[in-house]
């Protein structure tokens, strides 16, 4: 889908604030396929649909969710993480993107997962790290994503489990999951 | 067996401040097991025995672990876990414990587990909140064990998923199952 197009069709579906999150998610994360080998129109589309399902009700969410079966099991957990799987259902039903590395990315970029491809890690770095990111720490964020994408995802992936584990909130397993492989990598690269 | 003759057996095998950790360790397992309700006698033999294969080296702690199949999986993990599933060995073979509950708080008192029983909630926090213990925020995690067991499991879980993830070290997965566990009890009991 052309990129003008698909601005202003995620733009009607989105408040405000929440649409210039996502354009900045979109120009970070177009940088950051330049930056680590990704294509940069599917970093685009992937970062343009992430939040597609944002502001959709916790219903709506729910029964989209289920009606893939919940594969990644986030129904047990906080609804903040049901627009991932659920926003990955509307881009192939509804945008009809059928590359699976954007269906991924945009699937998994709340949660993360082990063995995330490039543009999985890139969505989900950006996403945390866009310009306007301003909670404390955001800044040592954007630096170690700058120096290279195992360490952003090992640093937003830990940013991650100690802000929920502060608050006493539940942590996906998968997000565990995220971070510890995400040391494995470097691991293998030094 | 009798408490002296295991202390004394414990002893043998530990450096003395590892010795005296352990003698605390028991002291609070069993106000604990009164408090909480769990078998006072178990607790302190699970508590003398927690540490006892700690100061073996790391490659007889691999054998032993090994010897049983690894089935809490710590040998990809850091080696400062694996005394606790090779301790539970020795326990059964070389002191004869054969009751399962004393057992699984020796083997799984450094990672947790998802489901843990009183006994081995009781080693886990105990470990962890032994009056010798005094790195930073140790006193809170022994104020919230002070008000319940369920508090104190999850104080302690996040505590060590905390510092882990601040060091970027990897997490045992059981962590934090234990962690997201210890949400759940909360939320029933609340």
């Amino acid at each position: 889908m052309d990129p003008e197009k698909l601005k202003a069709e995620v733009k009607r579906r989105l408040p405000e604030g929440r649409f210039r999150h996502v354009l900045r998610v979109a120009d970070t994360a177009v940088e950051m396929a330049v930056r680590f080998g990704a294509d940069p129109e599917d970093a685009r589309t992937a970062a343009l649909l992430h939040d597609v399902a944002k502001a959709m009700p916790k219903e709506e969410l729910r029964e989209l969710v289920l009606s893939e079966g919940d594969p990644a099991g986030v129904l047990g957990f906080h609804h903040e993480l049901w627009h991932a799987p659920a926003g990955a259902i509307i881009a192939e039903r509804e945008f009809g993107i059928s590359g699976g590395a954007v269906l991924d990315a945009i699937r998994f970029h709340t949660t993360g997962r082990a063995g995330m491809g490039v543009l999985e890690q890139i969505i989900y770095v950006a996403d945390m790290t866009e310009p306007g990111r301003d909670f404390p720490g955001a800044e040592e964020l954007r630096q170690e994503s700058l120096q290279s994408l195992s360490g952003g995802l090992t640093a937003c992936s830990a940013h991650t489990i100690r802000y929920l584990a502060g608050k006493r909130a539940q942590i996906h397993p998968e997000t565990l999951a995220c971070y510890n492989d995400s040391l494995h990598r470097k691991d293998m690269n030094s």
